[in-house]
């Protein structure tokens, strides 16, 4: 697949600007004006919380990182740069107690390498998280962003109800090349830019290597496919192979189930989210 | 408001058959045999059992009861009730060490009877379950049923990836008084049916107390609103007072976004519930 089309690009003077109003406005509108993200020491958090302190100012912006007592400390130390530079209040919450609560309760998630048990752990982690990020929310009333990209959020390479959970997401709309771009432009540390993308889930682990291809190929099907609108024949003419392709779109559609509500069962005159649907911000 | 009209009744034999074929049909399209859910001792999950063993059989239904040391025994009590009446599996897994454990993490979440300090107690024990239900689902290929009723969903009463977090729900569309209809015919024990609705986050606490208002009156004005549309000089005419209509409209409004996935800043052709939208179960 080396003659396959570059990823798509970003304009990053216009994604700024369009991110930052979104922002504020949306906060704004549900009357909140501070935000709260957690900060894995990814390149994905650091974007966010460069375009959040740009949007509510670097004294309304909280972020938490949230180790656990096996992630990479890399991660943590990749972390307190990022927000040293943006210039956000960083708070660390070691998740340990609490994850481990979950998994001795769980009873069979000891420290085997079976993939499924990974993937359990994984999400327990995250989901622990989530439930930090959201009680910091109501406490301080402090709006949850979401970090999640396109790319992620197309292949559900993510935990539902866990890192997927927030209340707005500014770049939910950028795939990866394109967080990568933006962040260059907002000098997010090099360190970060530079580090393979990780779920940190256990040492050595590369978002690359688990999911079978590299960020630059898939994005470059993904923004063809699903914005640009190309039938499978037109990929493979772009020089796609087809059990990429194929590979790529069980994947985006298996998953759709997480960037949807839950599904309820249609009785009455108008049913939620089928024919009673308003924006999240309806009568704000 | 004792001229109001009364709220909507159920035709319970077909309600039985739509949410019977529902739970088999979506569990089916997505590859499931199992389903699995949390059994508090109250009606809604008592009915999603009932529902959910004569849709999958009895053997492919597990209910998880998961108490807190704080929760009222007879929560427990009764979901061992439902249980058996339904003859189906239960697995009690105290969540203690876990809810715990982020409660000390929180730090300042003392035993104060603050309402604040409560309703963030009551989130954190609900995100809990929620790791707990879909931990289990991994681990045995079940599907989570969800058990908010459309009552609660519309005024919000419940937790945003707590109990609100499910992959099918089949009573969303019942308001509560429908539930306790369906309830009664499917034979759910009478204890439950006659247990005040409480989401027994305090010794003695009763949703009717908290909310300020009875389900009868809420869901007969909700379903005249919402299902038929009146306008609210309608609903005074109806006997329904301004004051009322105009707290629960702002309920229903003001928790919306429980109702819809994070929202997602537009930059592409194609954004994530807005213009990329397909069924959960596309492609399967």
């Amino acid at each position: 697949m080396s003659r396959i089309p570059p990823p798509p690009g970003c304009n990053v003077e216009l994604a700024t600007r369009v991110l930052t109003a979104f922002l504020r406005e949306e906060a704004s509108k549900v009357g909140f004006q501070h935000a709260v993200l957690g900060l894995s020491g990814g390149i994905d958090s650091a974007l966010v919380l460069e375009l959040a302190v740009r949007a509510f100012g670097q004294d309304r912006v909280t972020a938490i990182a949230m180790p656990y007592r096996g992630s990479d400390p890399a991660s943590l130390f990749l972390a307190r740069q990022s927000a040293a530079n943006a210039g956000a209040e960083l708070i660390e919450v070691d998740i340990s107690p609490m994850a481990d609560a979950h998994l001795s309760a769980a009873g069979d998630l000891n420290d085997s390498e079976d993939a499924a048990v990974r993937l359990r752990k994984g999400n327990i982690m995250a989901r622990t998280r989530m439930i930090v990020l959201y009680d910091y929310s109501a406490r301080k009333r402090a709006l949850v962003l979401g970090t999640s990209n396109k790319t992620e959020l197309l292949l559900g390479y993510g935990t539902i109800f866990g890192d997927m959970a927030s209340a707005i997401n500014p770049i939910g709309d950028l795939y990866k090349s394109q967080v990568v771009a933006l962040s260059r432009h907002l000098g997010v540390p090099q360190a970060i830019i530079d580090r393979p993308p990780t779920a940190d889930l256990w040492q050595g682990q590369t978002d690359e290597q688990e999911l079978g291809f590299s960020y630059d190929e898939v994005d470059s099907l993904l923004h063809l496919a699903i914005d640009r609108r190309y039938p499978e024949e037109k990929l493979i003419q772009a020089g796609f192979s087809p059990s990429f392709c194929q590979k790529v779109s069980a994947l985006v559609q298996r998953n759709q189930y997480k960037r949807r509500p839950p599904l309820i069962a249609k009785l009455a005159h108008r049913t939620m989210n089928l024919d009673f649907r308003y924006a999240r911000d309806w009568g704000c």
